[in-house]
């Protein structure tokens, strides 16, 4: 309800159009409307064609057959993340326009792609080790409506691999790292570009790799200034905020 | 050295202009050189009026009266964070163009300020104790040519002060949520603005705050995908990387 | 025994009434017996009908059969948590009784309701993940003879609707909250409301979320004061506790 | 603004007493009002006499002179918690109504005190160590209104001076058990009374003590369900929350 | 080898009834030998008639099996610890002399059993889950000659029931005391009675209780100095130990 | 108070030698008493000629001083750990009989020494950094009647200075360990004596020491079964329990 | 690419039998091929029969049967590490000079061994449990040509056996000390030997052992200067690291 | 002492040139003296001019004192490390040919100069803040006889900075390198060159740095395999290590 909305209402009132106890009524709900209207934006902009992203994991399959009925029946957008594969089984009898990435463990229904973007985001990983993670920022960037490029296994190990793909890195408007063990490489691109840096750290290594919390916390320590981090193996939130930055 | 400069070069060796010992070690060295320009691509930028930023903890005095004189010669701009009060006092006698903010614990030489962006950055902050790194950000976003706005004291213990001032938060084109304990803010934040959030954990709290440790996790695992995170205090790196999204 | 008890011991002592044997007998006994009596406050109150709560986990199915037996026998409300289907597969053979909570993981048998109280404790939790904890907080709350309110998914990211549910929350004597990730909720509601609350983290997140740890320190580290908090996952302990505050 | 006020206002504008325009920015302000409204109850009651209290750790001597001045001039009750000596001693010459307590490290001002409740909480500790966080739970507890016992030194490697205390700590409505090291009373305690307990783990200890980590999740994994736990060292958050209980 | 020894050996030399190369080869050996016969005064004991411990875990069942048989041969004592179900049924094809508890995971051979101490190990756990634990410390004692008591199920959330036993666990030369959650039980025990106290921290509990971590911390800051600790689930350690001193 | 002292009681009651009322406020008392005794065993011992061991640290020289006092006057032993320098040099004024021992920071009164036991503890410790952990152990040893030797700076990096004193060792009827860092020498200990060994982490080392956690933990998954552990840098705890185990 | 190749590509550039086209490609290639020098001295080596390790954990057999074939067509030396049964047996199906070691769970392809070093390298271990560790050690060091003496179960609790292998020790180049627990065999042998020692902490142990955190912090904070520590259960780090050394 | 030498002992008891009682006493020793041969060939060598390396932290003035006078009459080399500014001013007073460096907290007194290495060590560093280690290092190598080259500054953020160094780093038998942070650079430079590196992690960095302990970490995962680690700040480790390995 907008504030021209709200002048009407009461203009109603005044004109006896509306009576006190409906506008009452309806102005009582306003907070939260207004709150929602806030909300709508982020919400409206979902339904006029961007998919809402549903996290698969703990949700029963009792719980997601109904979610991916109503966005087939309303004809929209979805992705879910975090979709093992025997819920992904069940899920695709639905409907054969249910599409699974396995490495990515997430299912989309995209009946109407959105435009894509101009710019592009670089989603790039230290070894092929990381790929479910870097999988699922794809397909994340994918069904937000980006223009991505992928690059895996350049690891600081052997850092020329690297630097063969520095000019396709520099062209990105925002770049993901993903990258397991030390993080290194979150740093050392964050030296070697000037855009924004979206590290996500990755269970990937043992022992002393602490299931990703060294690799998380060596990111938050990285000596370059433009890289900021998300959870662990966090592809999504990685995607997502990209996406926001991309768009800009 | 672009292909066409090399190509240019090897033309020179095949008409006899240039011997072959001197075009062996151009492009001997091209690598370095070459990595050397994307670093200059960004050096340059810094060198062109933008100011360098030092980090000014475990730096003593000595080492800091030369790197001030430097600037003060170049006439460029520079911003010291981290710096304490004894040493800015002895930085102080140097030039009164000098500027330390206390509470930021920062000092500024800005002979010429950059041109300010259109759009805005807005610093927000849980509690009044958070201040240090707001200032931090604050001065930060400053030298590097951001419009900002700044909200300190809005924690979600007294929720509806956050609220009064959420049209000004959504106003901005980036937002950075600075917050100690338990760092609620940010997730709530998140999920009241579609812009890119950079939350700020601050070692404010006691306890089971652990130093910041539970505020910087807390905020990794925020249930708002728009959010990503620095290292504890970092007012400066969330500010850093909010300029560069802002300057988009 | 009272000080008036002991004095007539005493009496009969000196009357020749008691042996010196037997009330030298009766008085060694006697502090553990006064221990005993005000565990037996305890002990009474259930035994007059309050249920007894068994802890399921790590007791094995030959270990249950015979309490459950013996509340059966003695017809007394009994309730057990944290058991799992297989378990309670084989207990419900027992008696058609028997119920079984699936998402709860709670077991009850209970022939005579005890009488509910006038105000009631409203439990509510951010994500639909948190259920199972929500249902066990719930079931004991239920089986101790609270009126009880449940509120589910009213997470921070979209705070509108917990702002939609507030008034329900108000009216709550005790509330309980439930939350995984970074708990935000805690302190929000802490602050929104003036009733005691009860914080319950729950294991739900992953990486920095570490296992519950996380959000059990973030909640810790609240900046509402009226919020206190028990184990990670502990519905049990939450709604025992707000029982015992509800019933005041 | 109540649902009467907000019909008030639509008869007014019904009759032509408002004019749209106010009564929209009346209204456009109402969400936010209204949560003010439910703040307000909180602030309200703290207006009628009830003290604020204020957080001296952080906060700088020239932050907290006009803060005080403020509650001396409203002639309001107020309490500082974490004020160290120097603090103290400055602000002792603003008034002479001050009252400091060093063990505390509180001060107070307290110019027309609440009424005190019927019922107590009782405040006991392991140790003489833990005395400081007992007067701080204890001054938090008495500006608040609330009559009190305070118990010292029945730590657990002498139960039976806990014993000989028994009958006080069950007379009171609300326990607050603060103790350091392993924390045992918390538990032990908890199964001797029927009352809600609160348990403060306190920084009393070293080595595997972890700064009170070790107490803290000690008394999370507690035995007895009657215990809930604050934050390591918080005595006023446990007072905070029994007074809240004990006004029940 | 002792002093005397040497010098008969040196006088043998001087005699020529010892060859100087014959003398050489024993006094090099002399360091290990020397070390040897020490750690033979151990194991000569063992052979004796003490039993060997073995620790079963992660010894395939490839390698027990000769192991078992050379004890068969020896007709020797021998306790397998941590010895799972599915080893224990295929050891058990063996000889029929081998006795499993299935609950301590333990299994002995013991053809002839040690001489029974006077005094005697009590050892005392806070509840029924700790049993596996009790049940190995229990075994070990058994099979290395001590007299024991078993108290079971004594926690402190009802603490007349440990004072019901007391007297027993007063009549015990050493005390071992099994306990997860918070352990408090061993500070109590600790303050109640003088002998050396032995604790096992396990890792019953959950969230908070870290897998016995915070157990084992608590007990290692408890009050009472009369407690050792050993590693968590540790009954066997604590066992041995105890034995060495019920010996003395 | 024994059942002899009570049927006497009992018995005066009954003769008129004692009132009722007398007689039931003694019994009152009597459980905690009863417990007392208990308790008394200890401290009858204590009173007969036993010191008492009291923490300094954290005890102000207002509470220290009457306390000396009482045992002055009383003319009873006494041993204060943890009392730093200017501390003890304040006491010194009190008595020219207190005795500081700098090193190990502890001031002892012992107006009659206990007799010393016939066998001894052995106090190692691996290096010259733990001395003075290594004297508090000694002290508490001491006051508390027992024969000792003290070997320092054995550390396993020159095992053969270790060997040297094997024998030494061996002599002792328990021996404890006093070591930082990796805490090696306590496995290598309990591997070549059969005495109980009471390992005592120490807070030296840095970096991955993790102030003597590292050095904590490391003891308590050690591989020789005769170690038992207490609290880092407790050496008043590992003697004490080591004067229990003395003694018997 | 050396210099003296890329001499003679300019000269071919001169001569005309290279197109500057072609030329261009290839040197725009050189940076990364001069960075690839570097790494292709180590390539090099591999290609001239040295095999490649690949680390098997996280691939699929269908990543591993192409890599597998890759290495069997160029019939050039290989080794797989952390190769679990069920992809080693479907490996296997492919040649049978694929070699697997079960213990290491390493899988070889070796159609020409590298000649041996002559000085040697020591893997020893504290325990039986290390075996795994040990043998991906020896694995390791024997496909990259190293002579090596393998020593097991000289844990330090029996240290006479450590000793009576002490020479076999120090004829060592290098020496690899495998061991779990408290790790303490890493500091004596350090003690006892001058060559450089890299230590391995594996996850052998329970409880405190942490995962082997705790032997991997123990070895860290060794007092013998010559050891250094690679990740938890990472033989094939310390062989390879320990190749190097060997082969100097 | 030899076999040889032993033998000759042997000889000189039967020729009467030796006493028995002497020749015993000299054998008795020779267990420790044998494993003292082992340590004597590092005695000896340090005998013959290497230094010993004294750790001063935790060193009063009055136990330095004598150490130094001892090794300036002996006219042997010497190194101390981690001596404060307080403690060199002092010990300076002994003899002008005491040397101190403030930034490594290092003296030595060094009469003879070993002779240098024809190999060298370099030591590199991420940042200006390392150098205390840094020097350490340099110190440490100086004095046992290493040349070695020194590159301060070679972060990865700026990572060409590194590449113009890299052959200098390779011309090196062993790299060391020293960085805080997330300490990439040991990685990245493990991947460039094939030498033995031995990685620093110092305690430069804040909040999720944890002192050092998140650059410990990243540097045992990383990914490039001739890495091994020391303590966090341990130059004087590293160097000792690397000296070693450069004197094969």
């Amino acid at each position: 309800m907008t504030t021209d909305d709200l002048k009407k209402l009461l203009e109603n009132v005044k004109n006896g159009n509306a009576s006190i106890d409906d506008a009452a009524k309806k102005i009582i709900d306003l907070p939260f409307e207004d709150i929602d209207i806030a909300m709508l934006d982020h919400h409206r902009s979902i339904r006029t064609g961007q998919p809402e992203v549903i996290y698969g994991e703990g949700k029963s399959i009792d719980m997601l057959i109904p979610i991916v009925n109503a966005f087939i029946e309303k004809n929209e957008n979805m992705l879910i993340t975090r979709l093992n594969d025997s819920k992904a089984k069940q899920l695709e009898t639905i409907s054969d326009k249910l599409v699974y990435n396995k490495i990515a463990s997430t299912m989309k229904f995209e009946p109407k792609s959105l435009p894509l973007t101009e710019s592009s985001v670089c989603v790039l990983s230290a070894g092929t080790s990381d790929l479910p993670i870097v999988e699922e920022a794809v397909e994340t960037l994918a069904i937000l409506g980006n223009r991505y490029t992928k690059i895996v296994d350049v690891g600081v190990a052997g850092i020329h691999r690297l630097f063969s793909k520095i000019e396709i890195i520099r062209e990105a408007k925002v770049v993901i790292v993903v990258a397991g063990m030390e993080g290194a490489i979150a740093s050392v691109v964050g030296g070697l570009v000037s855009a924004p840096i979206i590290a996500v750290p990755t269970s990937i290594g043992y022992g002393s790799n602490l299931q990703g919390i060294t690799t998380l916390m060596a990111m938050l320590t990285s000596c370059s200034p433009n890289v900021t981090v998300v959870n662990i193996d966090n592809g999504f939130g990685a995607a997502y905020f990209a996406s926001i930055v991309n768009h800009i």
